[in-house]
């Protein structure tokens, strides 16, 4: 019976704040009926839990796992995402019935799924590391393969050090892969990176997990997180019982960050009794697009200055900026101690990258890495601990990362062709963000910011409010509603703005403008006519 | 305020029960001076913290980060590998002031990194999936490179279905991986298996860490772990906020597990308040090496069915079996739900497998599975969408699980050189295994258990009473001097029981049978030989 009163205190104790501006309902995930296995009633144990009025035929049930689990919420992959697959998969079995024949995934950035090639040097690099005993026929290589002298010593170079992708690495990272990875920081930002300071991971993910269980000391911890926000970061904090404390991003101003709504979430929050111990900036931002200028990046170091906050720089779409320039967080950090040190000298900054994004798009390799900067050496044994009781993050992953911050430079026999597929995917990429922003400008109900970064568009719809009553019926939010019929009648699966937080009174949906062609942006066009003249 | 008081209530819930056995004196991780900033101070903002005596300069300090990270133990990256690969570096660098010339990294099961050679069907399969573009000139892959045409076809059968490697899969694993797992679990077992209860993750530890975090429900909930036990079970239970309930394995049954012993944990910790959730097995055993016989594996299950416990049965050395046979979980649990269906029905078995050990070794690249027998399907949902937040398990290791699990078979043509692979690598684990042990029973005050699977020993040393007292001058377990003098005097790193956990009053350490060569079995005789007459 202590645990129970445990349980129940603990989820009293559960504030207002946590989650209070995302909207969207929580449901089991659909499952085939094959494995809803036949259930057979044994004798009833007397065990504390939370329902004693059934007996229960198996230890674990949705009432009595992780509380927390149970309450964290991604949408990227939830219910739309599942039936998106299951229909895929009946065009697949050949099912004639559906009114559209191919499923566009744009829920997700995945770029290799919806035919993005990978960039030829970091592929044949990564061949060779697989298998070592091709460097034995160097000759052969490069006749029938075309491979270049440098993928072929670039190989070597990693193997010296990895020894085999096999094998363990150090849990921070293989040193040539910190090293380099130092190198590309120095020369982004001007300002010297030290390899020891840096933390490889399978992918960012596993990066912002590694940090937010640090930094969360406790049920009354809370995190800065911007609305609307990429899950991951409500989905970890839930898991770790820790406060989501939102500050809403400005639509009208681009999606900008508003310091002054930031700290009056840090008011609120204070008052509520939340120690607010970090903020996280996704910059170029998810799902919003939104590209920081040195002023917005500067704004938030000075009030994480003020306030005591460990930054979370989530860096992931660095190169994915149209509009300006990329600034990062170290520089503008380091510039800023320049100027007033005592101010900024120990400000805490981890900042994040990843081969999923920009124009790597290796989503499945699982790599990426965070930089600590003016972390206390002892809060970064720990971190090392951490990291460590997973052993090492993929090393091949690990051995892309080098390649992505290390690409061939001018004059390398590999250049000229990494140039111009890195330019084609980025000419690509921006050419579609700009056909879908066209189409949104002009869809009834629809408003779209200007494709600033990411691979998102994140456009507000207002709809009729005879489908926001249907939606009610159904006991779905009006976004979700309206994204699940988009789904079953176009097959074009997209996230509804309440997977990621958005304002009160408004609704969204987030899609990437990753899939190639046109046909499907007339789709969605073609759909929403249809839908708004339903419901009018 | 409100913040201190749950934090300090929450500490002094803490029960006694927790790790009673392990023993072990943990502190920091050495780090290098060039870590260690300058740190100016700046104006003191008022915050909640534990210790207020001395104004901070940062946000994060030792004692306000998540304190079940700080008390979190990982002995096997812990302070004796940090200080190996310190020793590695300096031999590297030409430092001639060591006593020996080679570090030997016994401490890990590593095989890949001590120069065992990877399984060339597997690398030459995954060269193909990293570079598709190789498959354009098969002519050349046979002529140049000896590529078979079984290695070729798996390459355009695994790229079918998973189309790039650099795109995200499905978060439980690709279905051709699951699909192949499910017909070697059929295979391996005589039972049908179903791919959609399988879970693919990054490495078996990853797996772990997801059933640990969805059936730990509150402070209350506890998990049987053997002891000694890998130390992955104790630091993801710490991290949790869990208890760990131990049972001890008995040394002289060979490391059997004993279950009047466990039932006796059990009650124990029942009358703690403790709602004991599952237990956790780990056959062939780390790090005592034991193997289990069909009938220990049935009294557990039997233990887990009127106990009601979830059985989480880590199988990732079932093919590093010396004597017998390995029995899976699975199998036995399926035998007896046949003959006893009412009792067996509902028990919940989580089974985990990898491609980091075995004759694979492939640690490096992170892939290895779970699979679900009975649970509840709105668990399983729960458990996808945890496992979901982390997106896929790298694709590149599901590859490789697909090649484990679906190996060439006799008439294909890499059959012969695959089998010839294998089997030198089995004689060659068991050999050096018997090597070691010989060893070890000529020494003075070690005891060893005849080998039996995984890739570990773990001897008992008696130590000299003037021994132990120079440890605890020292502030270190007994087991951990020794070790530490070992890898100063030898370079050969071992791992203290004491961070496995040990009986009270007896000292263990855990090394691996993986380096090749007999001379560094020589210098740890030579060494404790030493040892034994200094301290006599």
């Amino acid at each position: 019976m202590v645990w129970q009163m445990r349980l129940v205190s603990s989820m009293r104790a559960s504030p207002l704040l946590r989650r209070p501006i995302l909207q969207g309902v929580s449901r089991p995930i659909a499952l085939s009926t094959s494995r809803i296995m036949a259930q057979t009633t044994v004798q009833y144990t007397a065990r504390q839990t939370l329902s004693t009025t059934v007996p229960r035929t198996r230890n674990l049930d949705l009432d009595n796992i992780n509380p927390h689990v149970r309450e964290a919420k991604y949408a990227v992959r939830g219910e739309l995402a599942v039936k998106a697959e299951e229909l895929r998969v009946r065009l697949a079995q050949g099912d004639k019935s559906l009114p559209f024949d191919s499923v566009i995934f744009a829920n997700i950035g995945n770029p290799q799924q919806l035919d993005q090639k990978p960039i030829t040097f970091f592929r044949q690099v990564l061949s060779l590391v697989e298998n070592p005993s091709l460097l034995e026929n160097p000759e052969a290589l490069k006749k029938s393969f075309g491979y270049e002298q440098d993928v072929i010593d670039r190989a070597h170079t990693l193997l010296k050090d990895v020894q085999s992708v096999g094998a363990y690495s150090h849990s921070q990272g293989a040193p040539i892969v910190r090293d380099s990875i130092a190198k590309f920081i120095e020369e982004r930002d001007g300002f010297p990176a030290n390899p020891q300071d840096l933390y490889c991971s399978a992918g960012a993910s596993s990066g912002v997990n590694t940090l937010l269980n640090v930094i969360c000391n406790g049920p009354d911890a809370g995190v800065l997180v911007p609305i609307p926000q990429y899950p991951l970061y409500t989905a970890t904090l839930s898991l770790l019982n820790a406060h989501c404390v939102p500050y809403l991003l400005e639509e009208e101003q681009a999606w900008g960050t508003n310091v002054k709504a930031i700290r009056e979430s840090v008011m609120q929050a204070k008052s509520a009794g939340i120690n607010v111990r970090a903020i996280v900036v996704i910059n170029p931002g998810n799902p919003t697009g939104a590209s920081l200028s040195p002023e917005d990046v500067k704004n938030v170091l000075e009030l994480a200055a003020e306030e005591n906050l460990v930054v979370i720089a989530d860096e992931v779409y660095q190169t994915n900026v149209f509009a300006g320039e990329f600034t990062s967080f170290k520089k503008r950090l380091r510039q800023l101690q320049q100027e007033e040190p005592k101010k900024y000298n120990d400000v805490e900054l981890a900042s994040l990258h990843s081969v999923s994004k920009g124009m790597v798009g290796e989503c499945g390799q699982r790599g990426g890495y965070f930089e600590l900067v003016g972390f206390d050496p002892l809060v970064a044994a720990q971190i090392y601990k951490f990291v460590s009781i997973m052993l090492c993050p993929p090393v091949v992953g690990q051995c892309l990362l080098e390649l992505m911050v290390n690409p061939p430079k001018k004059g390398d026999p590999s250049y000229e062709l990494y140039q111009k597929e890195y330019n084609g995917i980025r000419d690509g990429l921006h050419k579609r963000a700009l056909a879908l922003y066209d189409a949104f400008r002009q869809m009834e109900g629809v408003e779209c910011q200007e494709p600033q970064g990411a691979m998102y568009l994140f456009p507000t719809i207002t709809l009729p409010t005879k489908a926001i009553e249907a939606a009610a019926e159904e006991g779905r939010a009006a976004d979700e509603f309206y994204c699940m019929r988009l789904l079953e009648a176009t097959g074009v699966c997209v996230v509804p703005g309440s997977g990621f937080g958005q304002k009160e009174n408004t609704l969204h949906f987030r899609t990437t403008f990753l899939a190639p062609g046109t046909d499907w942006v007339e789709r969605i066009v073609e759909f929403h006519n249809k839908f708004m003249a339903k419901y009018k």
